[in-house]
């Protein structure tokens, strides 16, 4: 399996924690996206929504989202549950994740690190603020209810949200009022075969 | 089961639609956005994230994310595929449906049909415009290898980009040109058990 992305990629670093975890072999391929390079019509014919990660199947086929492919390589192991309702609470946080996290933790972050803060995206960053930490108080009130996401035990869902949550400092969020999300954060990075983001 | 919702909100139709495909019975609550119903105490009890559809349970728990709740409704069935890489294929599309289909597809609807066009928005509709085509695009190139979204027979990932997509025109786009997407609308429409947004 052939993984396309970027190492410090929140989406493409829940690929490489869950094949850390489950001692999963693959190849890596950097992609830079502040170079354009997945605009060009090679990697569009990879993934026609011009993002990453993307994946190359040992079978040859492409697949694309972050969480699709986490779960495709979570599937069978302790990370998905096989209960139709314990899947569906997966499911329920990781497109929280995607709708109402990711565009605001991630984006703020992108904005930050990878933009150098240029002036005119400074209202983008601005609007970011509510909206994400409305999500940060949303996972802090089920993460008094329960030390996963998904309930008892460490689920793909955790890895969705753990991915952009633990540098959300870096988009100047911060994390110090919610010690509900930074003792799960420890729960996470004390799983046998944690591995941090940027791991080579 | 008890479905918390909106007649017109596709996200809320995903749920009507594999109901009515699958016989599967509920009672339906209705539930007025433009009211704020969404931000009782009452209502972040059962979703904090304050959005519809919330579905309540046999069990008495709550599930939220309409993608999520749509695959728990498929489960078992043939709108949910078994097979590892067929049912990653189906989450591919719902993920891109969460995040680079509905906030612009919907929003536009939402902005035109809900909310009337008021001049404070106008720029968040314009904004909708390029992204919103660029999904359909992505759609349009899919549906001219295959029938489906995720390959030769109907998913929930038809019925997720179904949901807002046969709706497009209520927000302004233009499906004239994508001969593709209207057969495929034509091909959903066709499924036995098939019910109408708006339904009953």
């Amino acid at each position: 399996m052939y993984i396309y992305g970027d190492r410090f990629s929140g989406n493409c670093y829940k690929l490489v924690l869950i094949s850390a975890l489950l001692d999963i072999e693959y190849q890596w391929v950097d992609v830079d996206i502040l170079k354009d390079e997945t605009r060009t019509d090679t990697f569009r014919a990879m993934n026609p929504n011009t993002k990453i990660p993307v994946v190359r199947l040992d079978n040859g086929e492409y697949l694309w989202e972050s969480n699709a492919i986490l779960n495709y390589l979570a599937a069978g192991s302790c990370y998905l549950p096989e209960d139709r309702l314990a899947l569906a609470r997966v499911q329920q946080w990781q497109f929280f994740e995607q709708y109402s996290h990711e565009p605001y933790i991630a984006v703020a972050r992108y904005i930050q690190r990878y933009l150098g803060m240029p002036e005119e995206r400074l209202a983008d960053y601005a609007a970011t603020r509510a909206p994400g930490y409305k999500a940060l108080g949303i996972m802090e009130q089920q993460l008094a209810c329960s030390p996963f996401l998904a309930g008892e035990s460490m689920t793909a869902a955790d890895i969705s949200l753990y991915a952009y949550t633990h540098v959300a400092h870096e988009g100047g969020f911060d994390l110090e009022p919610y010690s509900g999300i930074r003792e799960w954060l420890q729960r996470i990075e004390d799983q046998p075969g944690y591995v941090a983001i940027g791991h080579p």
